[in-house]
């Protein structure tokens, strides 16, 4: 299994996982790339009594310890299970700066997934005591200290962070051509990081929570600022989605979903840009106008709901 | 706020939640209902320049209290906390029987629920201990102890425990014609208890993990069996639906939705049977083939997908 040398291209990541070239910050910590399976083959039975077999995507537990000591087990499909470790730990506010962490190994033999810090992570206990389970598509488990740290979230004001509608029509168009295991086995959720409509990177895992996790990894692992980028998720704009966004210091998420009401008002509170029911060339701007540079579409269509 | 006596009407409840009369177990607890608003207006921004009012799905922390000691935070749209609390205790195996608990009472005002019980919880640290981070829409957390009980599961053998494809239409047609927050707000799941084709009951909540606790909290309230029952969810058949589904006895879900690679294991493993994909008279039968009486329908029409 190579090391992850410097400048390394996305390419030679396992699909579904895509990225721009790497360059590690300095004292970034080993990431040992593991591989598996993400599709399984199953027979199944349809309404016309036909047997056919279709794809579905992979679920693995991993179970990651820091220094040793158990802290959480993720369902994730495994695409990319090093820089989802360091995104988790990143975004649980269990480290401040990856260059703490001296290497992440994953062992799919065990579903482990081993992390060494330098000098251990200050009062674990402590920071793992309080539960709040969110709405997401899946994280669930945001521990107390991060719902604590929002009010330091400091973003970028609305005339340096911007964006344009037709700027909006590249990342959709882009999310549309992009080949994903979704398209294959569904149930899967992608997350994107852009720049400028230029994708840096896709993720995605069976939890959309995972997704954002590994793009807060790769960020983290690479020193990329959020403050000029917009997220993309195919899933549903609620409270843990913008937290994290926010925590990232990324301004503007874009969904093909809908929001919720806690994140539709965390949103607006923290100043944040969100757009839902985004496909094509349709969308709704739920939040955060200040950002957004209308360029309004010359003829109507009816909008197109899709399922929140 | 009325306490709910024997034989309440469901109807009394407010939307979305629906049920059939209720006659609590004898040593019920007391539930005092709550009432908040389920939708709220938002103004948002179309692709057309136009701005326009929308209803988006609430969504609150309810900050579970048991015994005056703080156990969790759920993020939930509201429709019936004393349901939630009582099946999420249920469900994360912190109580064996609803009369352990002698009163649920939510207060919005602080948005707390305490709960009281008669002699307390056994072991309440050490079951809340481990956590594992599920895919599902929105759990998060289920206890490793849960994990453990797995084994223990038993469901109704294939004879006793069957579904017929024309029972499975009609459980569809009845949740196409159901009244729904989705349909107004989008952005919740859903999930509905069935018998022989006919709704028990139905919930919607941000997270679907929410839905099916509530759920859970009426069949044990209510001393409801699951082993003649069907699950029908908007959600995924994530590891995580299917372990719920498992420890309430139910052997059959039906889906809107997909299924991921755990949720197939085990519900192989378990002798379940899932259907995904679910809508109209279309399905995919993933597991479980010994429970489904199949009545192919004559002639093709293609099987629409749904985003998974």
């Amino acid at each position: 299994m190579p090391v992850l040398p410097e400048g390394q291209r996305a390419a030679e990541l396992q699909p579904p996982v895509r990225a721009i070239d790497w360059v590690p910050v300095a004292g970034a910590p080993r990431l040992t790339l593991s591989s598996c399976e993400l599709l399984r083959e199953i027979q199944i039975l349809d309404e016309y009594g036909d047997r056919r077999i279709i794809h579905i995507p992979a679920e693995r537990p991993l179970t990651v310890f820091v220094d040793k000591r158990e802290l959480v087990t993720l369902m994730t499909l495994g695409a990319c299970p090093e820089l989802l470790v360091l995104g988790y730990l990143h975004n649980q506010r269990l480290i401040a700066r990856v260059q703490e962490v001296e290497s992440v190994t994953v062992d799919w033999d065990v579903g482990a997934a081993a992390v060494r810090t330098h000098q251990g992570v200050q009062d674990l206990a402590a920071k793992t005591a309080r539960r709040v389970v969110t709405t997401g598509c899946g994280q669930g488990t945001v521990f107390g200290d991060m719902m604590a740290q929002l009010d330091t979230v400091a973003l970028p004001d609305a005339r340096t962070a911007r964006i344009r509608q037709s700027t909006l029509h590249r990342m959709l168009e882009t999310m549309r051509q992009q080949d994903s295991i979704h398209r294959k086995a569904g149930s899967v959720h992608g997350c994107a990081l852009f720049c400028g409509g230029d994708m840096l990177m896709f993720v995605e895992d069976v939890g959309r929570h995972n997704a954002i996790d590994t793009i807060a990894g790769w960020m983290a692992l690479h020193g990329v600022a959020g403050g000029d980028k917009a997220f993309y998720t195919t899933g549903r704009l609620t409270s843990e989605m913008v937290m994290k966004s926010a925590q990232l210091g990324v301004p503007i998420i874009v969904s093909r979903n809908g929001v919720t009401a806690m994140g539709h008002e965390l949103a607006s509170r923290l100043g944040m840009t969100l757009f839902g029911r985004a496909a094509n060339k349709h969308f709704l701007c739920y939040s955060g106008l200040e950002r957004f540079d209308s360029e309004p579409e010359p003829q109507r269509t009816p909008v197109r709901v899709v399922a929140g």
